[in-house]
């Protein structure tokens, strides 16, 4: 096992699984074949295609969009069909600076592969002279990928809040960094990808952070998603990423990012152009 | 003028005004249909088809391919149609990873649409707790972007010499860095783009490196290829790289990469999805 795997994990999925689904006019995401049937139940709201699934063409604007699915994403729940319900909105938009063209429950958006964006926040620190970073164990309770390694704080980004803003909300749930600390995470660019996993087709961007903290800094997590913390030197944090699978899997892309920006990766590794390649899909 | 300019100019290319250019039986480069016209001149090397220029497919080892090449290059120099020369072989492969075809001329790569690797080093600094950058600008002797700015050290990557020696041979060469401080240089990943230049069509991949220097370092220069050296706040550097084109082309994509990396461009700056997914091809 490799770093490079970690990479490929979050590249693995088949095409000819999936039609397009669009959105005015627009190719915003992808819907298994069989949920496309299953759409078909609903043509005043999904027009059905062997090419492609259409939000009807009436839907012209945000809020009859958002309303029109969100009624039917109910009926689905209902029926079994939406297995993970967060209550919360998610923008639909292929870039965040976009202005999305609707908002979705988000438990649904890997139902219809639509993009989703999220922020992954490194808690790095010092002990005695050497990198450290801090690794988050999830709760077995958690939706998805219950009981594996994460960041120290990582979370989806809702519709209607900024990304800072996130940021430390999140720092303050996950992990009780105050905000006065958590204003001190500088950004650290994106990675981004498209892979099946269990809940769906994901095609998300996640926004990096990087968070320096003093030494005597310890996180606590308040909401329960957090079932305990390590420090680890960073280059523990890369053997755990190369020889398993033990870390969520965009956790692994982020870190495979972080291990790259500062030199635990080295161009002659024979796998350097193709992780640093690896890393964001061009779209 | 903005960031997202400077990473534009390094994907400005007309794919119709080129064929691709094989060699044992892979694309590896792209020469302009003229060009491919000329090579029609000596067809014991060069296969010239209106799909494709393939080198002859009797030149099957790395030595033949090289020599067959370099002959034709010292003709085609001597009647002024190599403008640039530089006595130096570059290894002709995709990736740096891979044991090259061939090697060819320096001067005649951007010819041929060949990938080529270079070192980008930023010489990073603190004064009274402010990061710093040193900027060099380059001698209006060298044959290419004559008097434009560059990074402290950057070089072409020849064959046969590891990265990393690279790193500290430049070093010494262009800013007087002692072996002993450059080793301290952390690879921070790469860029990569494919764009015409005055040269030819370049298809780079530039290796990254941070070199944080100690405040009392001031870089000297002792093969005449740099004129100056500045040291600016890295605020100063990213006005002028959003504000002009005084940096050579592809040292701005670097810095670009550098202001991401280390959070002087933020998720809220609306090209930053456009950035960050443009510092690197896929390939």
């Amino acid at each position: 096992m490799s770093l490079l795997d970690r990479v490929r994990t979050c590249q693995r999925w088949d095409p000819d699984a999936y039609r397009p689904f669009i959105v005015a006019g627009r190719p915003m995401g992808r819907v298994r074949h069989a949920f496309a049937h299953r759409l078909d139940d609903f043509p005043k709201v999904f027009e059905v295609g062997e090419a492609a699934v259409s939000l009807a063409s009436g839907l012209t604007d945000f809020e009859s969009r958002t309303a029109a699915v969100h009624e039917i994403l109910l009926s689905l729940r209902e029926a079994g069909e939406v297995p993970i319900w967060r209550d919360e909105a998610y923008p639909i938009a292929r870039r965040w600076d976009e202005d999305p063209l609707m908002t979705m429950e988000r438990g649904a958006v890997p139902l219809f592969g639509l993009r989703a964006f999220g922020v992954h926040l490194h808690g790095l620190t010092e002990v005695e002279g050497v990198p450290h970073i801090w690794v988050a164990k999830r709760s077995m309770s958690k939706p998805t990928a219950p009981g594996k390694l994460d960041h120290m704080v990582a979370g989806g980004q809702p519709h209607g809040l900024d990304i800072f803003d996130n940021v430390i909300k999140e720092c303050a749930e996950e992990a009780a960094v105050p905000p006065e600390l958590a204003r001190q995470a500088r950004p650290a660019g994106l990675v981004s990808y498209v892979c099946e996993r269990p809940e769906g087709l994901r095609d998300d961007v996640c926004f990096v952070f990087d968070l320096v903290l003093p030494a005597d800094f310890e996180p606590r997590n308040d909401d329960g998603e957090v079932e305990d913390f390590y420090l680890w030197t960073i280059e523990k944090a890369k053997s755990v990423v190369a020889d398993s699978d033990a870390f969520k899997f965009n956790c692994a892309l982020c870190l495979v990012d972080l291990f790259l920006r500062r030199g635990y990766v080295t161009p002659d590794d024979p796998d350097y152009h193709a992780i640093a390649h690896g890393l964001r899909l061009v779209d």
